[in-house]
């Protein structure tokens, strides 16, 4: 918007687009609520309190306006859909802005993924800004899609959406001064450099801090929080899907503390996103669990903004966004209208008609699979095997060794021992790697599973109880271009797809929330010891979370941080 | 530094150059002070906690340690020397960095005179920023040696020490839309604007913020403070030589509202500097009225950096730079120790021994004036002339009418109604004009007084009972390259030379000191009502300030805005 029409607005020399009335304005600034009018001009906040008119006026009789939430670290990948979709289900909970680190698409099409999730947010009415991948591969255990060096992050830095540069998983590089990691904050000097060194402490943390490192999202006590926050840190609370620190870190809303402190949702899946949504599921998690209102808003508003700076928004005031909030109750905050530069988002729960440009974005096929080299045969070097233990609830493994089970020279699964196989088969470039081991604990008693979203290099990992249910797996997965898929003794029973670089699907959010939920309903006659097996499943191919892990390169060590074999 | 060799340091592999042990810490982060050690390497901090090694190591014993001082806004040319000098007395005081608005030498010298700063404070002990002069020429009914349009300023965009756009006074332009007001601060979009709205107050206040200014030093009182602040607003509390607000802001200092305040001493004469120092006195009378210590400090450290974006200091954490202090009282902080990056910069309220480099700054020559053309003759045009009041301790004028004392047709002083002639001569560009009025209320009885400062466009300011002595006061100012001058009825009685843009010294500020009592004491035997005339006299050219002022080009009706005739 052109300042002088701004500025006029303001004034009160022109009338404004829109003028709430009697709002209670929850000001991040001095930390209070009153009451005062609040005149909109376009997508911009003109004016607050007396001497206003707007072609448009709603009296809010005293409800709340607040600033739009900020959720301070999402990946957006991991709600299964793009992020046109993605705002869509947010946008009713009072998210207006995220800090998206599309690491998950970058594993897969680096660069070009990247600009998928840039292009795709355009469309929506959510500020989606990019933080960097910081660490793409996570490991060279791996074969991943694309490697980002800090020359590849460079070329993302004139582009004013991408603010930062994300977490930081490799914190023993900062500490050991890995000469790669460093180019990369060098690179984003002076922006904002996200962390991820959840344990790190004393004179490693010192040195992670002193390398430039702003944030870490990975407290899980408020001993740990406090240490870091003493020396500078932003800490993200987060509540993902799977890790919540809220509880924990409940002693940050303190007024000397809440100034360093933001929200964030990290990985959150479709049911958790439509159920109980974003950020401002924390906010009024904490205000039940004792917050100040007040206080637990800002972290959400004012310091993500302040932290990232989004300068533009995070408050209401003169000239900033106009991305807005009316509630009607402080203490139990759910956003009856959601306004996104000014204009109606959401109402009542319930996504606005949003005006969608032609123009769509694509990313191209990232399936690649040799399926003629596709073989499960463990060939059995010896009798005893090294097994991946699944552990409820928990991203870490056991390692254990257990005797095999050989039919006719192959070591074969065993569900009587609750033994299944693993594979992991590359499908970035076709080059017919498969990784194989054996995985107990999954409580699979037939059919196979299979699914590309594995982190973080997002190969095809599959577990089954024979060889040729496991093929089916991966046949029906590069059959649709990427997804999830459950196999019985008599075909495929569900699938999931993920065309999307295999990470996210083409459908509204509610559909893949359905075949989700269709997929864990198809395997429970199969047998399954867990909660969520394909959630376990996408993280047994992590090798940066111990103890034995598995990759398209074979059995990796995590503690040893280099490859095992499978026999002992 | 390398950043490998901060991160050894940090992580405790390499020997630290210097480690404060059983340091109370000063933590503006978490707003607490706990015992620990502070590891130094370089200028920078490394890392706090146990675990570190110096070749230097000192024993606080509990001492505190807390960031080095940042002084939000400050008018370096106010305090009489240039920034190497300025550097030696603040620094004792615990004031590690400025941000300067050298709007004074602007007026004179243009962005020559900007250049000059930059690179006198290269050679000192003090981290010297600068804010561009927004607003140089103050008005056009004034003749300023330079004129900085946007474009000018667009070329100190890409020095690293010009870090935002000075305080935009012209806050009517900005209210009202003017386009070379509005095309300043969209050259600086993204940095700091600040402001400077005395009393600006709802809708106009509400653009003036919408256009983007941050922050203002001008409020005087809690109310004001406070509209301005639910804005969104930085407060930056004032304590200069002639405006102090910290009495009327002192409610500021709460954990709700803190985080929006800094501290700035906008103008601060010598003996002011010498005796009392910067923003320490600010912090030690903030305290001393019964704020938290810790707020008070967070206003001068942390603040400032984070609202500048300083971000490699206003805190002691890993990473950051080694600007530190060393006191025994934190409810009476009185620096015993300055580190400077690292280096002991001051002890016990003396400056250390700082290397100077060999070369040396010079501004060049800014007095020319054509003292043939020097004529002080005021033909008396009819009985009445408008006469300036001064008023003891205010920089508002009154604007009186009054009966002309006539002599051969020519209208004179006339000390028994202590109606001195008052004449601004411009000094810039030689074009003979002289400014001619009357003032009343200086107490001058014989004799003459002159000045180069005189705010903003600084040409020689001249009040005096008889043209000769004006004349003879003129006459030395140019002898002396700029300065200040009291001339008896036998000629010069004390000079305080000042040949830097006839702003500042080349002399110690002590010396100065001694100067400007001494042309204080020269006064009185010459008849002195103000305590001060000479800064009382260094405003009565100022056009911006009502109600009636006077230039090189004629009497300004400030409040009409416009030149106005001597003679009613």
């Amino acid at each position: 918007m052109e300042t002088e029409k701004l500025i006029a607005a303001a004034r009160g020399a022109e009338e404004a687009d829109l003028v709430f009335r009697n709002a209670n304005l929850v000001n991040v600034f001095s930390n209070e609520v009153y009451l005062t009018d609040v005149a909109i001009v376009e997508d911009r906040v003109a004016g607050i309190g007396p001497g206003y008119k707007g072609r448009q006026e709603i009296d809010l009789g005293g409800r709340y306006l607040c600033p739009g939430y900020i959720d301070a670290h999402v990946h957006i990948e991991s709600s299964m859909v793009p992020p046109r979709e993605f705002a869509r289900v947010v946008i009713p909970h009072g998210v207006t802005t995220v800090v998206s680190d599309p690491h998950e698409i970058a594993n897969v099409l680096g660069l070009e993924g990247i600009r998928f999730m840039l292009q795709d947010a355009k469309y929506g009415p959510l500020g989606m800004f990019v933080d960097a991948p910081s660490c793409v591969p996570a490991t060279n255990m791996e074969t991943s899609g694309s490697q980002l060096e800090f020359y590849d992050l460079a070329t993302l830095l004139n582009n004013p959406w991408v603010i930062g540069l994300g977490e930081v998983m490799n914190y023993p590089g900062v500490v050991y001064g890995d000469r790669r990691v460093l180019q990369k904050i060098k690179a984003y000097e002076g922006k904002p450099i996200d962390g991820h060194a959840p344990g790190v402490r004393g004179t490693e943390l010192n040195a992670y801090i002193a390398a430039g490192v702003g944030s870490d999202h990975e407290c899980v006590d408020l001993d740990e929080a406090m240490e870091k926050l003493r020396r500078g840190m932003t800490i993200f609370i987060r509540e993902a899907t799977g890790a919540k620190n809220l509880a924990a870190l409940q002693g940050l809303f303190t007024p000397a503390t809440i100034d360093r402190v933001c929200l964030c949702t990290d990985d959150r899946h479709p049911h958790d996103l439509i159920d109980h949504g974003s950020v401002n599921f924390i906010i009024r998690s904490a205000i039940a669990n004792g917050a100040d209102p007040l206080l637990a808003i800002r972290a959400a508003t004012l310091n993500p903004a302040r932290y990232f700076g989004l300068n533009d928004r995070g408050a209401i005031a003169p000239g900033r966004r106009a991305d807005l909030l009316v509630f009607s109750d402080l203490r139990n905050p759910q956003p009856e209208m959601v306004y996104y530069g000014g204009k109606l988002a959401a109402q009542n729960g319930q996504m606005m008609q949003w005006e969608q440009p032609s123009q769509n974005t694509k990313a191209r096929g990232s399936i690649n699979v040799r399926l003629d080299k596709l073989n499960f045969n463990i060939p059995a070097a010896s009798g005893q095997v090294r097994v991946i233990e699944a552990i409820a609830d928990q991203l870490v493994t056991n390692s254990l060794v257990m005797p095999a089970l050989v039919e006719d020279g192959m070591a074969i699964a065993d569900p009587s021992r609750d033994l299944a196989k693993l594979a992991v088969v590359e499908r970035h470039f076709g080059t017919g790697n498969v990784g194989l081991g054996f995985i107990k604990g999954l409580g699979l008693k037939q059919g196979a599973i299979a699914g590309t979203v594995a982190h973080d290099h997002h190969n095809i990992v599959v577990a089954g109880i024979d060889d040729a249910s496991m093929a089916l797996a991966v046949k029906e997965i590069v059959a649709m271009q990427g997804g999830m898929v459950v196999v019985g003794p008599h075909g495929v029973l569900a699938t999931l797809p993920l065309p999307i670089a295999g990470l996210m699907s083409d459908k509204p959010i509610g559909v893949v929330r359905q075949q989700y939920d269709a997929l864990i309903a198809a395997l429970k006659p199969l047998g399954c010891a867990l909660e969520d097996p394909f959630m376990a499943l996408s993280f047994m191919a992590l090798p940066v979370i111990p103890s034995l892990k598995l990759t398209d390169l074979g059995l990796v060590d995590v503690e040893k941080f280099s490859l095992t074999n499978l026999f002992v």
